[in-house]
Order: C-alpha cells, then sequence, then structure tokens
C-alpha cells in the first residue's frame, strides 16, 4: 500500500527475471493506491475498514485482466483469507512464502519486524510458534521505534527511517534471533545494506512473495507451453 | 514498455509527491506487460504491430478505473494520435512536455537521444525543428551503439548500457548539444549519473512526463476540493 514499498516488490520482480529482452519480463497489472485506508489504524484503534478499499483494488485487478493476485503489503494479508473468499483468481500470501523459506531453512529461534498492528495481530508469531519454533519481537520501547520507522520510509525520510531499523534489527540479533522477518514491505528499503550485507540474517518478505509470482508466472507458462 | 522504464517512472512520481503519509502518494494503475510487440522493429523492419496490444493496455487500465492515461515509452508515441481517438479518458505525451520543456529553457541547439526508430519517424526532429531550433542526432555508429546500450539496459546489463550510453551523450555535447532529450525510458536509468551531477544538460522526458501526471492529479484534486 506504501508506493515505493509496490516499486521495491515489482523491481525485485524484474531483477528475479532471467529476461534479455521487454517480452520476456512478466506481464503485471499493479494497483497502487495507497489512499486504502491506513490497515495499521483500524488493526489498532478501530478507524475505517480498509476492506472494501482492498476489495475494489481487487475488482479492478480482475476486470483488468489480472489472472493471479498478491498484496505487497504485510498488515492488509489480516483481511487476506477474507478477500480470498471473495477472489475470482487465484491469491498469493506473503505469509505462506516466509513460512516455507522458515521451515526450508529449519530456523530454531526467528525475530519479527512489523508494523503494531501485525504484531498485535499476531500474524507472525503465530505462523513462527505453531511450528515449533520461538519468535521474538521486539519489545515496547523498540515498537514504537519500529513505526517510526515504517512512517519515515512511507513519508519519504530513507536515511532517518533507516537507522531506527538497523536499531531494531541489531536489538533482536542481539537477543539471538538466528534471522529476522522484515515483515512490512517498507523494512526491505530501509534495510537495503543489511539485506546485502548479511542475507541470511534476513528473511525478505518482499522478496519472497516475488519469487513465488516468478515461479507461478513460470508454471503457468509451462503449462501452457505443453 | 520496458520493465525497468515503468519502475523508474513511477519512482519519479512518487519522489516528486509531496506526501507525508501513503494516502496522500497519488494513485496509479500501472499496466506494466512488456508482452507488447517490439515498437522499434515494427517501425523499422515492419514486423507485428504493437498497436492492438497498446490498445488492449488501454482497454485494460479504463475498466481497471484509470481517469487519465499516460505512456512512459517514447517510441510507443508514434501510435499515440491514434491510440489517443480510442481513448475514453483524458492522455498526457511524452512529446508534448519536452516541448514545453524546450520552448520554457529557450534552448537553441537540442541533441536528441531516442531509439532507432524514433530517430527514424523524426518524432523529435520535427518538434524541435518546427519550432526554429536546432536539433542534433547521433551520427550511424553512435546511433547503433545508443540501440546497443538500450537493448542493454531492457537485458538488465545496467554498467555496460550506462557506459555506452555515456560516449553518445558526450559526442553530441562535444558537438554543441546546450541540452540533450533522453527520448527512451530506458535512458535515465543508464545514465542517472549524469542527470544528477548535469542536470541542466539533460532533458529528462520520463521525469517531465511524471511532473505533468503530479499536476494532472493535484489540478483535479482542486477541482473535486472547489
Amino acid at each position: 500500500m506504501g508506493p515505493l514499498a509496490t516499486v521495491d516488490f515489482m523491481q525485485k520482480i524484474i531483477a528475479l527475471t532471467a529476461a534479455s529482452k521487454d517480452q520476456e519480463h512478466l506481464p503485471m497489472l499493479v494497483h497502487n493506491v495507497p489512499q486504502i485506508p491506513d490497515r495499521s489504524a483500524c488493526i489498532l484503534e478501530g478507524s475505517e475498514d480498509p476492506f472494501p478499499a482492498l476489495l475494489r483494488g481487487l475488482r479492478s485487478l480482475e476486470r483488468g485482466g489480472a489472472e493471479c493476485v498478491v498484496i505487497p503489503c504485510n498488515t492488509a494479508h489480516f483481511w487476506f483469507e477474507k478477500l480470498q473468499k471473495h477472489a475470482q483468481i487465484p491469491m498469493i500470501s506473503i505469509l505462506d512464502c516466509v513460512q516455507k523459506h522458515i521451515r526450508q531453512h529449519r530456523l530454531g529461534k526467528v525475530g519479527v519486524m512489523a508494523t503494531s498492528a501485525t504484531v498485535s495481530a499476531v500474524m507472525y508469531q503465530e505462523l513462527i510458534e505453531n511450528d515449533g519454533r520461538e519468535c521474538l519481537i521486539p519489545d515496547q520501547d523498540m515498537q514504537t521505534l519500529m513505526m517510526q520507522a515504517i512512517y519515515d520510509i512511507k513519508a519519504g525520510r530513507l536515511e532517518l527511517g533507516s537507522q531506527r531499523m538497523k536499531v531494531v534489527f541489531d536489538d533482536l540479533v542481539n537477543k539471538g534471533a538466528e534471522a529476522v522477518v522484515l515483515g512490512c514491505t517498507e523494512i526491505p528499503i530501509g534495510l537495503a545494506e543489511v539485506v546485502k550485507t548479511s542475507p541470511e540474517q534476513c528473511i525478505d518478505a518482499t522478496a519472497l512473495l516475488a519469487s513465488a509470482c516468478v515461479d507461478w508466472y513460470n508454471q503457468k507458462e509451462a503449462r501452457v507451453a505443453a
């Protein structure tokens, strides 16, 4: 829902595609409409429900000819199942992508950086603990810093947001997280340097969703060719 | 039509928007479908006509609820007027944005970097010379290098494409161009450093189109508020 996060997601799909010319890149229809009511404010304070706007976005993409829908916004996955029930085309969940990665890497102790709403709705904690793993979330002060950092990125204050995110990331690693879920699509933008230098410590949810899209597309093309 | 160019265009719109939170950013519906037949090959060699695919893109955006359409691809503007006749919503031409800029800056001698098809169709030359200004285009060898560089960027070879573009840019400036139209949306990606260090010598068509979109949106919002 953050426009820079959407662009980051598109860039990751492009970078993950083995293409030698335009026509080999993935076709995308992108509903980058940041007017969707604040997901965090709704979950935490009961402000305007973003679901009707999310559903309008889904319908716009379906009418536009999309064949598969993903949402590069972790907090919005609070409404994922409800949206999926209304969808006429398949949807891929960012939570499923992260869960698959954590299982594949047999991680024991996983940190989670996300919006206060995602944390409050225990979206990632449940997914990690139900698998018998330990989940570390920031304490209250760190979570406050986390939210400030996310809104920094949304407002274009990249440098400040990046510094704040690094503090939260280091704190989770110091407390024993083997890897940290970057569970809000603004976080891989702020932590781009950390993702580059310590990829094994970062679970970049945006990148995992992008990779799942490329896989979906390649499988579809293979089916069409068969 | 190049997916990286589309992302560059979106980033420019985001950077040009004075927004303190998601909801103040421009809503965009983006038809990033690089399967549209090669524009250059059609103009130069008479290969498959991209017009039907361009029209399908326009219809997809109209059905999806777009209220104004732009095409971040200079070569595709060969079909702009024909598309505009079919459009049910307003369209903004990248050529018009560049022409306005050249007039405002009262430039006498303007260089043009573009695809061989855009050059062959005299799209920018006409626009510049009809205003009584001088237009400089690359000689044949430089134009060959130019096309290689554009396809480098489309294939993800950013470093190589960038080096090749710099040679063509320097050649035009050495021949007396006061400023150079970056008249293919892959060029501002390759020449990002030059745009940063010598902005007065660069006429970044992508950035001018992005700026026109922000203006269009702000005027529309002002009308709605009035």
